[in-house]
């Protein structure tokens, strides 16, 4: 199956790329519990092959380290115990070198596995690691970029990208443009014959009302006005939850906001170290409880997940994504009417994270993949700046606690039509 | 409005009956963050119509003391300042007779407003002063359950009741029964003309697939079956966060459940102290996430709140209710397809608790009733052994968060059809 | 032994008359896990005698009620179980009256024992019964102040007292006034053959380098000199625990100190409510780190208790104490010497609470009385304002936390000489 | 002044080599509050001299980066803000081989510095230095032992030592061998002319009853003794906190000790890795706690400091130091009286750490240095294992919180003669 090989050689780089020139002090540290360190993504993720491809699959497969198992298991209970999530920054050995050395270990017996006809099982199964190594070269970038926030030195983990700063455009906000919908049945979910994750189905019908969306995601120029008209000061735009995180976290502006050091205007924290914000550019990291915030004080909403993916049916996956190496969400100049629908910002939506109808969790490990975390979080849709741009999909559905804000998140309004 | 004025006095009376032959201190006390105190409970009800209903529309009012606009807010942050939650139970003063005394001065002012015709608006928000009364009555029970539950002498909140042991049944669990529903599209939500929360509208369409419902709840037998079978030890039938409770709160059964001294059975604390545990009862006292398990490991799942609905329209509000003066859920003995659709438990729906499509919150200080809680809760239907039986309609939507058990919240399963 | 019986009728009846006036409710109450309510006050000095006295020494006294060994144990591991602290608050029954009653039982016992005559050893103990019930008799008092505070009605515990404001002197501070002690071998402790704690022996020698005291307290007035000149801002004057804890408990003036309406001036919540501040009476309710942060900006030092017990050596045990009934610090217009030695305030010394050389701790439970919490804490001196007069002495040792402030607790200031 | 600058080199050196052969990440990583990463200690140290002895005696010096005062003050308030202490360890940059090259640059300059002739205050700010280095080289090496413990792999982070196991000697505890001292006056705290941290004066005299100590420190031996005769278990043995500790953080053994794979017997963790437990070793990692509990199991108590410093008067400093690169408390084979005082283990003293009479702590932010930790903490005599020879001295006075087991703490047992 040589694409298959070549795909596989193509997303275990992709990985590697991410991660390239920083040490190994840079990949060992966590800066939170929420977060893992970049050299435990490399890890994770090479385990996940050996756990459930080549150990089941492969007779003749050595394992690389018996500790590895317990060391980067990140949340499968079937496989037996595992290391505290809390205390995998602490693991200053294995050395990168060596976490190096798995990587090619166990790349080296999936080539060989490769180059034979597979079951469809086990093509089934690679297809999820490949999925499941992308979902972590996202994280492995927005888990540095909270390490090095936290570092007052503010110094920059892909410093090539942006040394120029961005262009601030002094233009006042415009108006939201919106797109309508009408009212309609539509169906949900991918189509079973395509690779997808299992809460991505199983498809089925669901009403919508007619709706309205805005053109584009609400701008880092538009947050300010929030910002300005006291919207982190008015209990009366918040979800109760939401109010209680503003409090207790001091919430004031997005995450990796500062202010200039003329204290004129506003800098942020980004993957290229601090950076002048871009205006027009989709405002970045703010949580559920903001975004939801921010529709309640213009009098929109945000839009549910169905129809987001209805809105999205047909529009290609074309957009700023991690291949296109600005790791920050940038402004569009396309002449679309639904524009950075995919890229740019993970846009947040007002469905909680729950199973679609006739759902069940697959047997064995995989089958904790997702339906465990089908509890208190809600559903976001179409990608960021540092998704790959092969991994999104119409029917994709990320998900994230509502009070997290170090992931690319931001949002789009919609209103009823 | 004479009929108004009768069912004010009653809904009232029914308050204080709930608390009769309880001391100063029973009513004092707060057990936990998420109770009150029955004192607290008694002046917060009075404070609703004071400041909602005679202080904003009765010129003449006096108010009976300044400060109990801060000590008996809830959650009102449009209202101003309140007294923190965790410290209720901290106010030895007032004493339960000046509280009893607040009751019967806004008493007196709403029996002469009552007297009077009233604007339709006047007239919706006593309704709702009324609704949320009997909301309290139910917290006022459940409350004072879990504050005497904490005293090592398990004393009796409501002695006279069962002071007979239940009968405890020897039978085995029956196979579970099954009602079927067709495919359909319903309307879900209460008709504007007849009173409700804002949370149960607007009245909107859904789709359901065909399903079924259980005739009866989840009863103790059954949960017995659960809990010898391992269920709170086997990760794999939780949800994620719920297996995180059940590890840190070391949940081995439901809530308020204790071995007897022989150790060969159960009882449990009831508002008339320990009791044998009746069998056949519903299970109560059991968090979303139990419910959420119990019903994966027995290859079932919760129903959704639409299909609840559904299946329980043009039921009559019938059932053990906290005027049956039980206040613990009973067997029963109906012949009916359905059995213990009202009272007895409120029963966990696998729906999250959210904004029906085009639901915008009241303005003022009313509008912050329901929709600013509309995150990390799940919906509940059908009332419980202490909900007043006039307060429950085939609409209402209870919720809680998913982890809580100091209700009298129990389940019933459902499967696909 | 009649006058035994009297002494053990009048101590009794002294704790009963703190709580006169008070309902059930307030001694119900706990309003911090460092306090305690007075029921159980009230009920653990009842069951020192019940467990220590009457249990093993009185064949034929019948237990009053057997869970209360467990609900009214304190602290005595070897008694067995015990109820958790931070839970005492919770128990509405037994109700005031049943615990009065619990009271009757035991001095009725205890009265038919008196009559008798007794062994060494059992005079010994109910000697220490009374010592003990009197260090109650100051903890309920300084609870209730506690529990009062919290509530924002400010009510008054005691409300007799200080019906007429004081008048608040508006004379500047004077200067310090010293008493001179030379260098000396000294004595340190209660001699064996009268009563005392057994921390307060044995008798041993102390070597002391000439020193100075300072003739009264620190004052009130004195300590707005501190709060003015940022004493509260300046990590300078104070230990490193000090400064933590300044910060994180957001300290800015000693405990129950607020500003008046007017913001003009200071008031202080008392026994007998909200009261202006007597400025030339002693600062109370500050914690050691404040009373060491005062006397190292002021270019002193706290006297080390060997200081404290050899400078009060022949004074008479005169002063303001709990029986006078003012219930708070007042200002001392006597002409001696040293003033204030004994009552007004505990007087922080420098002294950390350890065993004196040879200290054993006795066999048995009351053995627990005093050696296991000898870390952690400092020696405190000569009494307050709610002390008994007959509790005291030269040698007695209190102990608290370095940062409790909700005792009567103060400073004197000494320097090498 | 060639030696002093020899010293400084020397010194200087020593610390970088406790860190030889280790990653940036191992010295980048923070396992606990309490502990520090290497790096930090490495610029720390460095810090000290460039704040202290360069910035402000030689105008020339240009500081390395301005960002370092910020990052690597310790707790030095004057000297204005500082880099939380819990966020030390996500400072991957600056880089080690940035850290190393600051260590060059302000070595560099202090070279310079040292070869010019230097005023009495200054030789004594760089005496200072050195000595704070020296400490800091244990807690490298403390601190290290710490993080290395937390990784499942056991790895060794001084590999070299003790490649062959330790002989595990089967002989059976022998009786407790006494040296007497007689009742006296002596003399506590080092000559002026002598350099010594602050708190090792003023010197002044105290007295002493009659006394014996140990011949040698507590041993695993006996140790293990008192883990069999349910040490752990029983809370008479404990003060009130300690008993509070070892049931909250689960205390059965001292820190670092594991049961071996066969469950037979006893291993620890040490900077060698996991290794077999040397029976005869003085016991190590254990708390103040622990040392009080095991001195009252077997009716003894713990020295205080002042009997250790008179017992030690006139001893050389030998033993078991850094500088003979064991890494780990040895059994003694010496003939000697007092075995063991210095090296091996610090012993914990029945020493609260307080002022010694007369201390003053110095003006300017040395004065911080030990002044402000006088609260809450014991202390401790004879330096360790890991402490170099040349820092230890009779007069010596170490200190920690009683809760702490992360340093190489034991005890040596006392009683009145």
């Amino acid at each position: 199956m040589p694409q298959f090989s070549d795909r596989y050689r193509h997303v275990r780089h992709a990985t590697l790329q991410s991660v390239e020139g920083l040490s190994d002090a840079d990949l060992t540290v966590q800066s939170a519990d929420f977060a893992s360190p970049g050299k435990w993504h490399l890890a994770h993720t090479t385990w996940f092959f050996e756990q459930f491809v080549l150990a089941p699959h492969e007779p003749a497969y050595r394992v690389f380290d018996a500790h590895f198992t317990f060391l980067f298991n990140s949340y499968y209970d079937a496989v037996g115990a595992r290391h505290q999530r809390s205390q995998r920054g602490l693991l200053t050995r294995p050395t990168l070198d060596v976490v190096l050395a798995y990587r090619r270990h166990v790349d080296q017996a999936m080539q060989a596995m490769l180059a034979r006809p597979l079951s469809a099982e086990l093509s089934a199964l690679i297809e999820l690691g490949l999925a499941h190594e992308q979902q972590h070269q996202e994280l492995i970038l927005t888990d540095l970029l909270h390490l090095f926030a936290q570092n007052p030195l503010r110094p920059a983990a892909r410093p090539g990208t942006h040394a120029t700063p961005l262009a601030v455009s002094a233009a006042p906000t415009t108006a939201t443009q919106w797109v309508d919908f009408d009212a309609c049945q539509t169906t949900i979910g991918e189509a079973p014959e395509h690779f997808h994750f299992d809460h991505e189905g199983p498809r089925h019908r669901v009403l919508l009302r007619p709706f309205r969306l805005a053109r584009r995601p609400v701008s880092n120029r538009d947050w300010l006005a929030f910002i300005d008209a006291g919207g982190y000061q008015n209990p009366s735009h918040w979800l109760s939850d939401g109010w209680t995180a503003v409090v207790t976290q001091g919430w004031q502006t997005p995450l990796y906001w500062e202010r200039t050091p003329d204290d004129l205007g506003w800098q942020h924290m980004s993957l290229a170290g601090l950076q002048p914000l871009s205006l027009d550019a989709p405002v970045a990291h703010v949580s559920y409880f903001e975004a939801d915030a921010y529709a309640r004080w213009v009098g929109k909403r945000l839009p549910t997940e169905f129809e987001w993916e209805h809105a999205s049916g047909g529009l290609p996956v074309t957009g700023n994504f991690v291949e296109d190496g600005m790791f920050q969400p940038l402004e569009s100049t396309s002449p679309g009417p639904l524009l950075q629908m995919y890229g740019d910002v993970w846009e947040w939506t007002a469905s909680p994270f729950t199973a679609y109808p006739g759902f069940r969790k697959a047997a064995g490990g995989v089958g904790e993949y997702n339906g465990k975390f089908m509890n208190g979080q809600y559903v976001l849709r179409g990608g960021s700046c540092v998704s790959p741009q092969s991994h999104l999909r119409a029917s994709y559905r990320n998900f994230f606690q509502p009070e997290h804000r170090w992931q690319f998140t931001g949002l789009r309004l919609a209103e009823d039509a």
